[in-house]
């Protein structure tokens, strides 16, 4: 074999060019922590900062000993710890979709555990944790992680431990592993779940009577669990957002390039648009959809298409362009609010009509639905593609509900512009191209900025859990200002909320605010992005030279940074 | 206005960090061309490497001034120019799909050129040059453009320079603009184009009876132009792969933390598969298929589906994987034989009974088409789903064929691997994402390879034209070993196809060689890749950095390089 195609084989399973010269990029971290290569414990106090929703009192009877505990205040660090820690039994794991700097927690968290604490892994998510399948991580699997991207030094999956059957399978992995504490690495209702076990785990787990902590640590890359002044955005939101906006933004380069195609770009992120807004930001599109300004303007769809076909028009009738890049976040249907009417008629009516429908051939349904919806929904309905109109009609979900997430919304929005310019303005050129930006933004290499988020928010939750406190959120605020780790009370963040005829706990998904620094520059500055190409290309990630320090702009203009530079350990 | 808000604002118009920094990166040129800071023009000769085609008798009679000048022989360095020459007007133009790399072409040309000759642009590719669309490139405007992707500098189009009209239009065009030199950027159709136009204006030109030089620089993301030991690879390349590189490798990871789904990924590319080897090489997924041995083995659709099923079933039984990625590559189809046939008898039996086709209704169709088909063909048209079935029965282009690359053959595959395994292996779990990678890759910003590669290409570019060569192709060899310019004469690599029942010049499409080093290694460690994860993320392209000098994997493996590292200027 020669040289090289030994070379080559070296770099299978995780060993490419990069991801060797990336474990070794040194991270910098909060001052609070002492020095990077022995970062040190805290001490965490009250500074009296109290959290509560609408919902405090109820929340207050469900979570009794945690609420009683924490007083739903917020943790800011007081010192270093007066001792150290030693003999805890930590278990982690990932929970929902994966997020670039998951692993960067593990490895925070194992640095400030240490030698004298130990650390495991739970495989493949909450079910891993009912099925006890732990395994101990060590600092040589520390090692190969550090500055990786996904989850699949774990893996992770979607349960929610919800019975009372699993509540008590968690308590036997703890019994089964002599666990201190359970780490959760998750979204909202990861978060969420990780408040329940905190108080159901708060006392008598252990032989001795005491319970086990529950800490979670903040990830999703939709952007949409954020506490204002507390927790400024969760991990994998930045790296997400950067890998789209690189894509949009050579695809943005390639429309000028070729001059003839609009591409319509939709965007993961699920129900809110900070993704989308983002991304609209680094590369400054012709057209960028956000579904919370759509429902708060009350937009039809007809006047959406409108809204994108006057652009195509003016674009051309003015510059000559006959291209563009129209942005489209994927929860927009549902924020239309003729679309979502017209979606809860008609999910009513098929199941108040399920055997007539199912008896009806394919091409008869659409005009038996069409007869029975309101007039309103009757004239939409009538307007859209045969496509959507069979993926209306199509199989529910088990709860009823059509699955919105599957319409392709980029491809319906360039249609009815298509329709709508063949009245309008036969004459306007208008060739397409649909994108959907999703899994590849997941796993992909955190930046710098999430690689040393992420790893600070490992120290944070290491700290807590050797100071004792459970049923807490870790988080680190100040990014552009040094950075302060601290803690949110989970039951401070908690609402109650109606699913599918039941109240359920809930963190509620923070949206994109109209009132919001970072909306007030969007909507100053497209009208400019609409009527000529002025968009810039962020280019690839760059974890060493001078592009490497950015944080995402929604968040430094959100928090009134100053520069678009994020300054831990500074 | 916030001091932030004032930095994004001018950010826009390409001025995003990364594009700010990266206009300072310093490129490393061939030593040939003397210091970096001012490099000087070449004497070039032939040392007796003459090229000859099948075809190389009817191309001399064809082309008979520039074949008597050139006698097809390759030009390499013999030492600096023996006096600077001054006062040359060149135009530049990009033709074909944009590639990473074309802007520092020109920044290289206008280097060479220097202040005492004259650089333009061509704006909107060859239809530009017909309309005499040029400008003056300044020097603000080459270090505007450094090492940015994509074309939108000049933009371009496909047009291809046939008619005795529009040689005439071009000839009126450097007699307008009273120019020396035309310099096409572009693939194997812009280059024959180039070498067309080198014999027409060969002579006869200018007031003074001379004619006007065409050089051509061999840019295409699909790899398809290389000549062995005188053009590795085409500019474009690197950046394109390494792209669809890091989105596949991000989705291995994903499939690796999720652990649910295959995904089926089609790569642009057009005919080659050269990009799919090159992604399959960076991130060994579980199945890569190869246009150019499916095409070798003759292998039908249903051997290859029940390759991919026996994967599926494979990892499940063994590993207990429920998912993978497989990698198509863009042109797959025409490489199958049956479907080459299939589509053959399809074409010429719309073509026979259009009318009676016409008159049925659209569920009439495939029966009607079906009972004229032989009985292969119809087997294997049975086969098919529906959505493709009508896309078979579709419009055909002008010349009356199906366009093939509008089949997603992703999902194809995945459809019919579904099925087949619904009978073969009810129990193995077979979810399913698909992609198309493909208008991301052609403008993102260049790798350091590709960039430091198209700035010397663009000063081997000018050094021909400043010694007055014309019919030639530049090129860069040598590249993990110094990089050497050199010049290849384009009539040294014509031949003569039949397209479309009429005989034209073309140079072959390069395609992947089954005996070649780099698909010899990656059929040595498929297997293996097959059998378990053993994938690696290649990671964001880097521009600073130890992980910034990568070369593709295929182009070090077949030129035998000892390491992946590009030596330019070394």
């Amino acid at each position: 074999m020669s040289t090289l195609a030994a070379q080559l084989e070296q770099m299978e399973s995780h060993r490419s060019v990069f991801e060797n010269a990336v474990r070794d990029l040194p991270l910098p971290v909060c001052k609070a922590f002492g020095p990077a290569a022995a970062p040190q414990a805290l001490r965490f106090a009250s500074q009296g900062e109290v959290l509560s929703t609408r919902d405090s009192a109820t929340v207050a009877a469900r979570f009794p000993q945690t609420v009683a505990a924490s007083g739903n205040a917020v943790l800011r660090v007081a010192g270093p710890a007066a001792a150290r820690v030693s003999g805890k039994r930590v278990a982690a794991l990932f929970s929902g979709g994966p997020a670039a700097g998951g692993h960067n927690v593990l490895c925070g968290l194992k640095k400030m555990l240490g030698a004298d604490n130990t650390l495991f892994g739970v495989k493949g998510g909450p079910k891993g944790l009912l099925q006890g399948k732990l395994f101990e991580i060590t600092d040589a699997d520390a090692a190969t992680i550090l500055n990786t991207g996904g989850f699949d030094f774990l893996g992770t999956d979607r349960t929610k431990i919800k019975t009372a059957e699993q509540f008590e399978q968690v308590k036997q992995t703890c019994i089964a592993h002599n666990l201190d504490a359970i780490v959760i690495i998750g979204g909202d209702d990861s978060n969420t779940n990780a408040a329940l076990l905190a108080e159901f785990l708060y006392t008598g787990i252990k032989a001795d009577g005491s319970g086990v902590q529950v800490i979670g640590a903040p990830k999703t890359i939709d952007g949409d669990l954020q506490v204002p002044g507390l927790l400024p955005i969760s991990f994998g939101f930045d790296t997400a957002t950067r890998i789209y906006a690189e894509l949009a933004g050579n695809i943005l380069q390639d429309t000028r390039s070729s001059l003839k195609y609009w591409h319509f770009i939709k965007l993961m992120g699920r129900s809110a648009s900070h993704v989308t807004l983002e991304v609209a930001l680094q590369v400054k599109p012709a057209v960028t959809l956000i579904s919370e300004e759509i429902a708060e303007k009350k937009l039809s769809l007809g006047a959406i298409v409108e809204q994108i076909a006057s652009a195509v028009v003016d674009r051309f009738k003015n510059k000559g362009l006959k291209h563009g890049v129209v942005l489209v976040p994927e929860g927009l249907i549902e924020f239309i609010p003729e679309m979502n009417a017209l979606i809860a008629e008609l999910n009513d009516l098929l199941a108040h009509h399920a055997d007539a429908f199912a008896a009806l051939a394919a091409d008869a349904r659409p005009a038996f639905v069409a007869a029975r919806l309101s007039a309103a929904s009757a004239a939409l309905f009538a307007s859209l593609p045969d496509y959507i109109v069979s993926m209306l009609l199509a199989e529910r979900d088990s709860h009823g509900n059509l699955q919105v997430s599957l319409i392709p919304t980029e491809q319906l929005l360039s249609d009815m512009v298509g329709a709508r310019l063949a009245t309008l303005a036969a004459d306007v050129p208008f060739a397409t191209q649909h994108h959907f930006f999703g899994y590849e933004g997941r796993c992909g290499a955190p930046t710098l900025f999430d690689a040393a988020y992420t790893y600070n928010l490992g120290l944070t939750v290491g700290a807590l859990i050797l100071e004792g406190r459970t049923g807490y959120m870790a988080s680190v605020s100040g990014l552009t200002s040094g950075g302060e780790p601290l803690a949110i009370p989970l039951t401070g963040l908690i609402n109650v909320e109606r699913r599918h005829g039941k109240d359920e706990y809930v963190i509620e998904k923070a949206l994109v605010r109209l009132d919001a620094p970072a909306m007030q520059f969007f909507t100053g500055r497209r009208a400019a992005w609409a009527a000529d190409d002025c968009f810039a290309s962020p280019g690839p990630r760059q974890l060493w030279g001078p592009a490497a320090r950015q944080i995402p702009m929604t968040v430094a203009l959100n928090e009134g940074a100053e520069a678009l530079l994020f300054k831990i350990g500074e």
